[in-house]
């Protein structure tokens, strides 16, 4: 079976310039092959999974409530599951009652639902730039102006966010939405500081935005740590996506969406127009696997192979890197975000980097607007610990080799990545 | 535990003008209580499912590929699971290729798609009347301009479908789809006769035409007969919505859609956009159940249980009807269509038939354009009989008191159902 199977592959492929989707494309399509160690599909590690516990939660489902677990459901989603949310929630101190819950098929359906919501032609979205494909994907379905407001090591750079908004105004518009990641961001690696957090909440507050608020790796902090999400901050101005795809298992494909009471009630009129409900099934594995199991420890140990695959990956970039190459450093979920100096393409080095046997997703994947053409993604959380370190030599080899190409050409003087311009918006990254 | 939980319901009520949604959706939440026979909701009795062979199927999936089962997928679905739907498809004379299929969360989700891709506001869109209230729906959730098409016995009356198209043309607009279910229709419980569809297919060359067939019900004929499906006669100009959720089991909320290239990859791209992937587990289940279990057998026993239960409530429609009712003669699938005399409102008297502990779903529900106060679908797919018995008794009885009530008030003439026109487009019914 062929575990590498990265339903976002397709989606990038579909969004990096330069290239012909087509041709970016063909490339995924061996990124699964053995042979190539690849730091492109940002999957969970699966099988940390419990399957034994696993096994007994769904045959007791099937044994229990296999007539229910095969029919259909309401349309918001089980009452059950909900109150196990609601604890997962609270266990990440963010407020919500089981009401105000809409289950998902993943946090993916709570975006596009939330896009189909509020977006109409033209509306302009803001978020960090760069952002996670799927909600670009999601918001430009419904032809959203999004908007690429740059990072730091701190996320989001708030004062800019105010600069954008205040652009916005100056052309007599309004801002839709507001989409950040503030949880250890796909694909930065970076969270939203304590301080812009609350920043965050007094612009919405003073401008009247209304946040989307997308936390898949909350409780996915290498030291346990957790930070006030923007909904405890400002309840009434947060549309918050949940997601059990990194805590439990993508499979289940099950998230959720806490709205106020207006905003869900919409949201579940369109979710029962566009899958009626979701899986019965999935949804009481989902609460059984909550209810009984020790699922906090099963996030430990998750989240142990992830601290000791981002070590990994972080020591090895170090070692292998050639000058000039930087990366942001990681305190939780499953990316570092690397940008290379002038003269690369990471697009047109898709090509080569995977002849070398090493893959990763070209940064434009993650930008609206055709920038990112000096970034890319690594994902750690797949490989193992003797597979990264040797993906990361075959990658700093390559950038090696391609560096010193460009200097014999260019000298000190390259040109630019072929997106026309540098990625401002860029992560400030750690160097190597 | 609830069983019978409807997610169409909630549709309904936002549907059913004349009394407030919001009573409608009070009415129905007391649907699921015990005393009340329930004829309202749509739903297999996946009792009668062999929930021991589930059960083997599910832990075989997650003994031997537990990693995969709850990993991420591709977002068109699972290769395997696709070959089984084709085999699916074969056994009803449906011709498909493996990669003309996308997976999506039940047949829902395939309407949902293809109205996202085809519809844009006020976009034209011709379905038989009454038709499937989840396509309603799915079509409306983009401002579709649903124009409805009369039916009687033989299914859609194509030459009035013809007179439609002409209409439309004359307005100097185009028909974006015509939406039909051909087999054993819902609500109208009648099926496309083959002269018919052969004319359709005819239509669909002549005025160029993209027909959306929905085929849920089409395994379930009593006699276990198939008929041509409109994809079998114009492939090209054909997108086709199948489900398992009358095969195997809605809770599954597996369905496809078969599309010519060009739409599957665009659905593809939607669908991606929309909920990211299918989830592994449930399509393993599904693929596993079709590929290793009798399911033919199981579907059999699916079809006695439906075919005596819709006896059951012909005969208790023949005895207990009052003059004047009549209804249609389902050959398959889970619906009696019933059309009421002059003077009874089908949406006023359902909270009458509550009190007398019956429930059916109004008549209006099931068109875009306010018709069907004089009408209601009855359901025996879920009550065993002698629970349909009760219930139809207990419907004739208050309908034989409602048409002595019109009687002793209006006499021989009284007035018109509330929605100001008699539904003109009803299927012509068979008397009681």
């Amino acid at each position: 079976m062929r575990l590498d199977t990265d339903p976002y592959l397709e989606r990038y492929a579909s969004r990096v310039r330069g290239m012909r989707a087509s041709e970016i494309r063909a490339l995924f399509s061996v990124v699964s092959r053995p042979e190539v160690v690849s730091f492109a599909g940002g999957m969970p590690y699966t099988a940390a999974l419990d399957f034994s516990a696993v096994e007994d939660v769904v045959t007791r489902v099937i044994r229990e409530s296999g007539a229910v677990a095969f029919q259909y459901g309401g349309g918001q989603g089980r009452p059950e599951l909900r109150e196990q949310l609601v604890e997962v929630m609270r266990h990440e101190g963010v407020p919500a009652h089981v009401d105000d819950l809409v289950v998902t098929v993943g946090g993916q359906q709570g975006l596009e639902l939330v896009a189909k919501c509020f977006i109409d032609p033209g509306d302009v979205v803001l978020a960090e730039g760069p952002t996670y494909v799927g909600a670009l994907g999601a918001l430009s379905s419904h032809q959203a102006d999004v908007r690429h407001v740059p990072m730091d090591a701190d996320g989001m750079r708030v004062d800019l966010l105010e600069e954008a908004i205040g652009r916005v105004h100056a052309e007599g518009r309004r801002v839709e939405l507001v989409y950040t990641i503030p949880n250890h961001q796909n694909p930065a690696g970076v969270s939203l500081s304590v301080e812009r957090r609350h920043r965050l909440a007094e612009l919405a507050e003073e401008h009247d935005l209304l946040v989307l608020e997308d936390n898949p790796y909350g409780l996915l902090d290498f030291e346990g740590r957790t930070y006030p999400s923007i909904r405890s901050l400002v309840p009434d101005r947060v549309i918050y996506v949940g997601t059990v795809s990194k805590t439990f298992a993508p499979g289940a494909r099950t998230g959720w969406v806490a709205a106020p009471t207006a905003v869900r009630d919409k949201l579940v009129l369109l979710r029962e127009a566009a899958d009626l409900c979701p899986p019965n099934l999935t949804q009481m594995i989902v609460e059984t696997w909550f209810a009984t199991q020790p699922w906090q420890d099963q996030v430990k140990r998750f989240v142990e192979v992830y601290r000791e695959r981002a070590e990994t990956m972080l020591a090895a970039l170090a070692e292998e890197m050639p000058d000039g190459v930087t990366w942001t450093v990681p305190a939780g979920g499953f990316y570092v975000w690397v940008t290379v100096p002038r003269g690369v393409d990471t697009s047109d080095l898709l090509a080569k980097a995977i002849n070398a046997r090493v893959a990763y997703v070209p940064g434009r994947g993650f930008y609206g607007d055709g920038s990112g053409g000096d970034q890319l993604r690594l994902c750690y959380s797949f490989p193992d610990p003797a597979r990264i370190r040797e993906g990361v030599t075959r990658l700093g080899e390559l950038l090696t080799r391609e560096l010193e190409l460009v200097r014999a050409v260019y000298g000190d003087r390259p040109p630019d990545a072929a997106d026309d311009r540098r990625s401002g918006s860029g992560v400030a990254s750690q160097g190597g």
